[in-house]
């Protein structure tokens, strides 16, 4: 029964403002104007094998960890959420070094549209890198994926991330016809993307985030988050 | 990108008191007495890869649907919760007939337990098949996997099962030493497995249904379902 070989198949692949590790929400509906589509493959371009999909409010993605896939996995990993110094079981993390690099994300679903005979699933709240392979869309079924007292361990809560995302009026003036790509710029920088041992210390580094269409230059003073430079890319 | 093999491994394969598909609920977390354990294999049998897993209440199962997956899949499927007669994508359902034949449930993680060198995962709450493939097990994380709130169309809410079940106390009787084979049996039965069009019209049929380590018979009055007879295999 081991060691088999299962075919699995790639269902679409997500168009995603996430381009790089750097900057992506560790866990979905962190940012909920994180917007991206899943650009169905020609097998599955079907709109029927959707019907009745809208009637869902949200959606399990199953996807490849397709950047980590070829290292393999290892038995013990150092989730960021313990700063890096604890090593834990890799099958009590959610890490990609898994036997079977397969993630799970339950995104809101916002529409399902067709362009040119081409089917996408709009999504929002996603945590996932552009170019990531689907294998599976599964309703979310309330009743029985939601338990709202399970406990978490070390994950129980949001990490606590900035306190504000701060930016200048000049370089707000750059986004003035963008709102949304405002919002979610400021939402993914509030997390603190940072590695968990940068935190609590002195930090003076200029980090740079390619967020959507747009590259960020950000620093940090006393939790806060400080938007100095942003280019159209 | 598409039609590519991936190779997945087989991480474990569960133990579980449910032989068949008839009378297996639908959801987990629905009969809570369901217990079941995974049995790891060899290649992951070792205990540093669930270290730190016990301190979640909950985990994810991912597993095959090895009974129906070298059937393929359809891109309309009748889910049972609309009794038969209503197509929906498959995408929309929680169907086993999917391109990729993987499913997903949330357990209770009752203990990691160790005999003989052999790791098992104990849980309850499970809807899963004797011998299914487990291909990941992650822990549920509650502040990103919860979504109290969400809609979920034609399965929001529990299907009505039957109002009780009820057994004369000569066959109780042959389970007195063995209450949570009783309890087990009366909330499976309580979920009513029958297929949805014999719901709300009269039906004399004696089903029979392998649950655990008794044969169970039985048969519905106005709703209510009446053990009839308890053979232990």
């Amino acid at each position: 029964m081991s060691q088999q070989a299962l075919h699995f198949d790639i269902v679409g692949v997500i168009e995603s403002p996430y381009k790089e590790k750097f900057a992506t929400p560790r866990q979905p509906n962190l940012v909920q104007d994180a917007h991206a589509r899943i650009k169905i493959q020609p097998a599955y371009n079907k709109l029927e094998a959707f019907y009745g999909l809208e009637s869902f409010s949200h959606i399990w993605l199953m996807f490849l960890f397709s950047q980590t896939a070829d290292k393999g996995w290892k038995p013990l990993v150092r989730p960021p959420r313990l700063g890096g110094n604890n090593k834990l079981g890799v099958f009590a993390t959610r890490s990609t070094f898994r036997p079977n690099p397969v993630g799970l994300s339950a995104v809101k679903l916002e529409s399902i549209s067709q362009e040119n005979n081409q089917i996408y699933i709009n999504v929002s709240g996603i945590d996932l890198i552009d170019n990531t392979p689907i294998i599976d869309i599964k309703p979310y079924i309330t009743y029985s994926d939601s338990i709202p007292n399970a406990t978490s361990s070390y994950a129980q809560d949001k990490q606590k991330g900035f306190d504000k995302v701060e930016i200048a009026p000049e370089i707000e003036a750059i986004l003035e016809q963008d709102v949304h790509s405002l919002n979610f710029i400021k939402q993914t920088l509030i997390q603190d993307p940072r590695p968990a041992y940068k935190r609590n210390k002195p930090d003076e580094k200029v980090y740079g985030s390619e967020l959507g269409a747009y590259n960020v230059k950000w620093q940090v003073k006393e939790n806060t988050c400080y938007i100095i430079n942003l280019v159209k890319l």
